[in-house]
């Protein structure tokens, strides 16, 4: 019989079919494979991209806008926001609205067109990490900008429109909204328990093993309890932090290989599959707190969208995560 | 300057793009083709579908699963949920869940295979919305399911799986969480101001004109304010009712007129694309509320799912409403 299963932060409630058995195969659409090509975030094309935010260059060497970078981080060409302005509120009738202020950069993963967060090296995996927290840290400068969102869509059915592994930051002078539903939920089960619920998720899921994919000393990666999607992973961090930005920087040599072990891992189960990626932290402004606490999502774009879970938050999932984490967990993969 | 909207109903903020005009074309893909061939769904293939739960057959020919009929509403053959047995709540560690129970039928609109909501006559698709109503009336009768979820996918990229047009009917234990904040955001507008907010949308729409696609003596179709998605469209009855099933048989044949046309205009600005409906009414067992207003939502499938909305509810639209509206208020149709 199928379950329906509750999201303990969002209290949003699943079907996950129980039925029939699923094998990854099941699920396999077409597969990421890189073409090449003219490329404006390849090295030699920096003055293809508006004058860079960042940059990481452990030899020195090249200036600005220079040859030598390991990571760079640039304003997004088509931005959906614009970072000058203020936020200008203004009803219209019954509706609000304020104008589109707020930053939108790109943060290219490394020079090689070639690798992925599969497949690039663990040291290079970790600056990318460092260079969400550092632009994240920079951000929360702007009293106007209320969030940080950082995320990535690798795979043209995830929605990305270069293939040069990169990911996005839109700041907003807004919460989104997925974000304020989980720190609603986690505010009221800390009232209640006086625990962080992602510290319980993360003790449980650790002494269960049913739907650990993979972990180490900082971080575990798991399958949901009540995933929308198949082969939806999280990141859990182990120790409690509320925003990415503020954590430890020893601890990020160990989430560079928890990620990197995720994207081989999928790519392995999954042929390459087309995925996004949505690091959520506290909102920028907001003190240290005991009852939030960042963590990664991760949902490889395998099923079609069925129209009405967008009208009505409902989500259907045909793959249990007890069963998906054990694809994930058995395949073999080296980082 | 890109725009952020708030939905003024669930607090959703929006980014409105504003840049560059859009045309419908940019949006166009793969349109729908009916490609025939052998279907379940077909007069004469009757016992090919789980047997009936209603149908109409107006001219008394035809027994039960037998021919005649102009609506016929089966089980789903391979059903989400399954209607036997109690809800079982249970507790696994800190996480929740009870059993699938739950409803899971086919609304076969039409015996027509070659025919769709767009190129029904109208008399057929009110019968559709009687059917609606009739299976609405009738679920509100099992004390254990909370909610009555009404949607269509209309072609593949909306995920239906047979091309013989149908709607599907959820029945669910539990409340779709869009329709959960729905129900928090009108209380809440209702106890500031004592109306309805979606009165007061239809009221002002009606006004403004703005974002008017189409209305008659009992229906406006508008592109709502603050829409997820390029085209999305709502129906809104004039007249408060906060569920659909105690709607005034007097204005279904009224109700089919919009629903007709607004499928209509998709079909012509759009080149029949892929669309999915959801329709929200109030809650099964809920006492009729001056806050709640049944209407349905459609949203044409026309972006790439980029991921990242899944993982953060915050949505970019590329498409201003009030462009969407003109587009599809200009497009002539006849009905």
């Amino acid at each position: 019989m199928p379950e329906l299963r509750r999201d303990p932060v969002t209290g949003r409630w699943v079907i996950i079919a129980t039925g029939r058995a699923q094998r990854p195969q099941d699920f396999i659409r077409e597969p990421v494979r890189l073409k090449g090509g003219l490329c404006p975030f390849c090295p030699g094309n920096e003055a293809k991209t508006p004058p860079e935010i960042l940059a990481y260059r452990p030899n020195g060497a090249g200036g600005k806008d220079g040859a030598g970078w390991t990571v760079r981080v640039v304003p997004n060409k088509f931005p959906a926001l614009e970072i000058q302005g203020e936020l200008d509120r203004q009803a219209e009738g019954i509706f609000d609205r304020m104008n589109g202020m707020g930053a939108h950069e790109v943060i290219i993963e490394t020079p090689e067109h070639e690798l992925t967060l599969a497949t690039m090296p663990a040291k290079r995996v970790e600056d990318v990490l460092y260079a969400f927290r550092d632009r994240m840290a920079d951000l929360r400068n702007d009293a106007r900008l209320k969030y940080a969102l950082i995320f990535k869509n690798h795979g043209e059915a995830a929605g990305a429109s270069l293939e040069h592994t990169h990911s996005q930051l839109i700041a907003l002078p807004i919460l989104p909204r997925q974000v304020v539903e989980e720190l609603k939920g986690a505010r009221a089960y800390f009232d209640v328990k006086e625990r962080c619920i992602f510290c319980d998720i993360a003790q449980q899921e650790s002494k269960s093993q049913t739907r650990m994919v993979a972990e180490n000393a900082d971080f575990i990666v798991i399958t949901p309890y009540a995933p929308r999607f198949p082969f939806e992973t999280w990141i859990l961090p182990r120790k409690h932090d509320s925003a990415y930005d503020a954590s430890p920087a020893v601890r990020f040599g160990n989430l560079a290989l928890a990620l990197k072990t995720v994207a081989a891992k999928m790519d392995r189960v999954l042929d390459h599959p087309s995925y996004s990626m949505v690091l959520h932290s506290a909102p920028l402004h907001d003190p240290p707190t005991e009852h939030y606490h960042w963590h990664m999502e991760i949902s490889p774009i395998l099923t079609k969208v069925a129209g009405f879970e967008w009208g009505s938050g409902f989500y259907i999932n045909p793959m249990p995560p007890e069963e998906a984490a054990k694809f994930l967990r058995e395949a073999k993969v080296s980082v």
